[in-house]
C-alpha cells in the first residue's frame, strides 16, 4: 500500500484530518519522564495509544530527538506505531535537502531505519535532492511550500515571474516532481488565502498543514481553504497543544491529550 | 574564539584552503572497516590524521551517520577531532532548516552534542529559522545559497527583482542575518562565475566551495573566481576524492588520502 492510499485509508477510517506531531521537549514532559532513561519512549507511546483512533496520522519531528542523543528511542517509538498502529501512517518530519548522493542517506534514514510511510523535505537544493527519495515507490515525499513561521516569507514570498516563490514551488511539484504520485505539499495554517491558492495550483495532492493550536491559525479558515472537493486532503498538524494539554494540576497528561486530539477533530470536522 | 578566528587562523598555520569532507559510504571503506562495529570511527579518525596539518576544516556529512544509526560513532569523532586537532575547525554539514523552536534544538544537536564550530543550514524557512543558531556567539552558520548540484538551478536560478534567487540570498544574508558576523555561504565550484558574482556581493565573508573533485569542478577557476584580496576567504571541500583516494591494490588509503589531499591543498595555493 502506498502513502497516498494509507493517508485515504487512515482519513476514512478515523474519519479524521487530525495530524499529531510529536516533539518531545524534555522540560515540558511530566516530571516521571523526566528522570526516566526511556522517558521520551514511554510519554510518546503513551501519547500515540491515546490518540490514535482520533487522528489521520502521527508526526515525530526529529529535532527534539536530535537534540538529545535519543535516536534508539525515536527508533522504538516508530517500531511501537507501526506494530500497535500500522493504519496509521508516519511521517518522519527532518525537512532534509542535499545533493543526490547524501539525499539517497537520508532517504534510507527515513524509510529503512524509521520505518516512516513519508518524509518531509526541502526544495531549495532542487529536482535531483529530492528523486532519491522516489526510489521507495511506496512511501511520500512532503515538500516544504509555503511555511508557516514569520520569516518564511523572507524567500518564499519574493516575486518569481509575477507570483511569489511559494507558488512556482507548487507548480514545480505539481507537474514535474509528481511523477510517480508521491508527492504532498507542506503549506501552513497562518495564510488561509495562500492555501487556498495552492490547492488551486495542485488539485488533490494531500498538504500536510501545521501553524494551528501553538501557532495560533485558524481552524475554520484553514479548513476551508485547504480542503478538497471530498472534504479530505488535508493533514492538520498539532502538537503542543496536544502534548502539553494538562490544564490543571494533576489532570492525567494523556487523558488531557485525548480531550484537545478530540476537541480539533471535532473542530476540524464542523468546517469540513 | 569564534568560528571566524578560529578558521582564519587554521587557513594561516597550514597555509591551506581545503576542506576535507568526512562522507563514510560503508560500501566503500576498506575491507577492515567494514566489518568492524567502529568501523567508521577508525577509517574517519585516521583520514583526519593523515591530513590535518593540510586543511583548514573538516566537514563530516550527518547523511552518512544517520543512514546507519551511527550517530555515536560521530560523537566520538568529532570528540576525537577537538581533543587531537583543536586547532583545525569542525563543520557539521546537516543543511537544516526549520522554525524557531525546531532550529534552536537543531542547534543543540550542532554545538552542545557534536561540538561542531559551525553547522549548514537552509535559508528556504528565512530568518527565524536562522537566528536561534546565532546565540552560540562563538559559533558558525554557513547558509546554503549556490549549491553545485543539477537542480540547483531549479529555485536558485529563478529571477527575483531582475537577478537569481541565489544572489538575493547572498545579499540578504550580508545585510541582514551576518549582524554577529557569525555567517558563512555554501557556493558549488561549478559555477565559477557565479561564484565571483557571490564574492562581489559579500566582501570578505567565508565561502563553503564544494564541488571540485568528484564533482568536477575546476581548480583553478574555483580560487580565481572565489578567493578575497588576501587570496583566503575559502574552505574549500573535498570529500570522496580524498576518502577513497587509493589508486592501486595495496596502497594503503590513509597514504592515498594524504597524497590527495596535498595535491588539492598545493592545486588550490598555485592558483591563489
Amino acid at each position: 500500500m502506498t502513502f497516498i492510499n494509507k493517508l485515504d485509508a487512515a482519513w476514512a477510517a478515523n474519519d479524521s484530518l487530525l495530524c499529531v506531531g510529536l516533539d518531545p521537549d524534555m522540560a515540558r514532559l511530566p516530571a516521571q519522564f523526566q528522570s526516566a532513561p526511556d522517558g521520551i519512549y514511554r510519554f510518546c507511546t503513551e501519547i500515540i495509544d491515546a490518540t490514535a483512533d482520533l487522528a489521520c496520522a502521527f508526526k515525530p519531528q526529529i529535532a527534539y530527538f536530535a537534540a538529545l542523543g535519543a535516536e534508539q528511542q525515536l527508533e522504538r517509538i516508530c517500531a511501537y506505531l507501526r506494530d500497535k498502529h500500522p493504519h496509521i501512517p508516519l511521517i518522519l518530519d527532518s525537512k532534509r535537502g542535499d545533493i543526490g548522493a547524501t539525499a539517497k542517506q537520508y532517504a534510507r534514514e527515513a524509510y529503512d531505519r524509521y520505518g516512516a510511510d513519508a518524509v518531509t523535505v526541502s526544495p531549495y537544493m532542487g529536482s535531483d535532492s529530492v528523486e532519491p527519495y522516489m526510489e521507495w515507490r511506496d512511501r511520500g515525499v512532503i515538500v516544504l511550500c509555503r511555511t508557516s513561521n514569520p520569516g518564511g516569507s523572507d524567500l518564499q514570498f519574493l516575486e518569481v515571474n509575477g507570483r511569489p516563490l511559494y507558488q512556482h514551488v507548487a507548480q514545480l511539484v505539481a507537474d514535474k516532481w509528481n511523477h510517480n504520485g508521491q508527492c504532498a505539499l507542506v503549506v501552513g495554517a497562518t495564510f488561509p488565502e495562500e492555501l487556498a491558492q495552492v490547492r488551486a495550483i495542485v488539485g488533490d495532492m494531500p498538504l500536510l498543514v501545521p501553524g494551528i493550536g501553538a501557532q495560533g491559525g485558524d481552524v475554520n479558515a484553514t479548513v476551508t481553504a485547504g480542503r478538497t472537493d471530498s472534504g479530505k486532503g488535508m493533514m492538520i498538524n498539532s502538537s503542543r497543544a496536544i502534548l502539553y494539554a494538562t490544564a490543571a494540576a494533576g489532570e492525567d497528561f494523556a487523558q488531557a491529550a485525548r480531550r484537545v486530539a478530540r476537541e480539533t477533530r471535532d473542530a476540524i470536522n464542523a468546517a469540513r
